[in-house]
């Protein structure tokens, strides 16, 4: 049904490349309901202003994760259906940005103002992202229809979406944008939270797509070391601890990263977020610390930022994620050297080990 | 897997009784994700705030048109699995409602406040929609997986949010809440806003569930007539005319409906409706009586809207309702006629008469 040819350069490019076709094709579908062209021009807006510009880490883990399960470069029709899959996790993360901006009544999202702050929008941003999370069915029904794998896929973005929408809605409840209560926020929930607002979607989702495409089934006997691998459970049980390292290392450098590198200034404190940062120096504080992080923290006031900032210091919260990094990522190495690695419609250790070494020690 | 029994009463409330069911196997999914009880409590009150309170004539229409094809009274679990396919559609449609109300800043729904006016809500009832819509996926999922059917239904509810996605953003830009510009509107935008925002979800959508579970194929030969039976574009081809009709009903009766009859009293020429009234009454207008309707129509002033009234009695507008009345019923019943009527999993003509003798000349 696809034929157009993906033209080779380097993978983020080749990636970039088939934007042109999977948006080609959505306006397409949209066009031939026989709606106006007004309605054709506002619905290729929601399309370019969210979706491309992001920094594609996600659906570039789809692409390489195909890769290292087939173990050969990618025909041009294996590297389109999982760049398919790759902008289809870009659209879900989309659909979820344009409503969190709206509820978080944010200003600014990958440097331009956020969507439902341009003029016309305002609140149609709501039906808009309705479209975007509805586009993504139609790429998958275009692409991967004939596949038997493809109720696994549509269910598998089902599933995400109930996971990321619980996520959000522990998040709005836990932490309340007006109301500071530093007893209702724990290192479980911040877990909770980083789990299902983040992981699920950013780093276990990109790989279920790639292993349902490469055909791993549900469990396998492994030709190696004999055992039954039930693959999407270990992968589970290896991808939502890294994502939520991942959260911990945003929390941190939220807090201690140069704003220089990590490109923005941190406003977590103020924003009265349920963050790694304040649940662990909660967890080390003394009575008086503290007093002095419950009346500061969550406060739009740069002299309580700073206080709360000096008990940070103060409890070693550096030492502390030092400390966090080294162990967790000990962790995480010997629960990736478990999996046995096989040849074929089976796990590979590398699909791991590569999100692991993209963000150890990061700085940004 | 589901061996509840449901008890025998009116078809209403046999089909209400089915809620405490469905109702519990959402509650239980979500808990088993291991979240804290004040977000299970929170997710409780979204189903129970947004889901049964309406009029479930949708619901009952799948329920009515399965009894019709089946052709004999519906066994517990055939009752059962059409009954969820019913609150599917009331799923789908509450995701919407509280969306729709959110954008157009509504005060009440179904005689109380509309959701994200619950002070603990505001705008986090765009994630709770998006909780709702998840909802119905799992039951789909707990209830249909094992049937082949499963995918089919599942990507015609992905269609219909689609069309009625699509339906929203035409009315949202046809007829913006805060400029009149009647250059903007015609019958063709009125005919495309119903069937696209209406008319697919409500009457298309649940006939075409209930003929997938009865396993009717997308074509046939008619046993009766022996010709090819497109059955879904043949469904579609009478009930998107009936959606329409019921829409300029609609409209009519917001304009010349007794308030004690309707329940409400009619808001759409002060609110800018892109409605049948408008559209029919500029087609009819002479120069002067279209310059009274531009000056006068989407003005929150009821010296104006007895203007806009005037016109429209002028023009004479109930009769021209009562000629469309007559001319679509008759239409429709013809397009009715032209189905062959065959024993099994084939059309049957009651579907289409039921809901048409339902509408017919109705003054609420």
């Amino acid at each position: 049904m696809v034929t157009t040819t993906v033209p080779y350069g380097s993978k983020r490019e080749r990636f970039q490349q088939t934007f042109a076709i999977v948006r080609r094709e959505l306006l397409d579908v949209f066009a031939a309901q026989g709606v106006p062209d007004d309605a054709q021009s506002w619905y290729t807006r929601i399309i370019d202003y969210n979706v491309p510009g992001g920094k594609l880490n996600r659906a570039l883990s789809v692409v390489d994760s195909v890769e290292i399960i087939k173990g050969h470069p990618l025909s041009d029709h294996e590297f389109l259906q999982a760049a398919v899959l790759g902008w289809a996790v870009e659209f879900l993360q989309a659909f979820f940005l344009v409503l969190d901006d709206l509820m978080d009544k944010s200003l600014t999202r990958r440097g331009q103002p956020c969507y439902y702050r341009v003029p016309e929008v305002g609140t149609i941003a709501v039906n808009d992202a309705v479209l975007i999370e509805s586009a993504l069915y139609t790429l998958l029904k275009l692409h991967f229809r004939n596949e038997t794998y493809y109720i696994d896929l549509v269910e598998l973005f089902h599933e995400t979406t109930l996971q990321t929408g619980t996520g959000q809605l522990l998040d709005l409840i836990t932490a309340p944008e007006d109301t500071v209560d530093l007893s209702k926020i724990s290192l479980e929930k911040f877990q909770l939270i980083a789990r299902y607002k983040t992981a699920y979607y950013s780093f276990y989702l990109p790989v279920a797509l790639a292993m349902l495409m490469c055909e791993i089934p549900e469990t396998y006997q492994s030709r190696s070391s004999g055992e039954t691998v039930h693959a999407y459970k270990v992968a589970r049980s290896i991808l939502l601890p890294i994502g939520e390292y991942f959260q911990v290392q945003d929390d941190f450098l939220d807090f201690a990263g140069a704003p220089e590198q990590i490109g923005k200034v941190g406003t977590d404190i103020v924003d009265n977020k349920c963050s790694w940062c304040i649940n662990t120096a909660l967890a080390a504080a003394s009575p008086e610390q503290r007093a002095v992080l419950e009346t500061s923290y969550g406060q739009r006031d740069p002299a309580m930022e700073a206080k709360v900032k000096a008990v940070f210091e103060e409890v070693g919260l550096r030492e502390e994620y030092r400390a966090y990094e080294e162990k967790v990522h000990a962790e995480i190495v010997a629960s990736i050297e478990s999996v046995p690695d096989d040849e074929g419609k089976a796990l590979k250790r590398r699909i791991f080990t590569e999100f692991l070494e993209k963000i150890y020690r990061r700085q940004k």
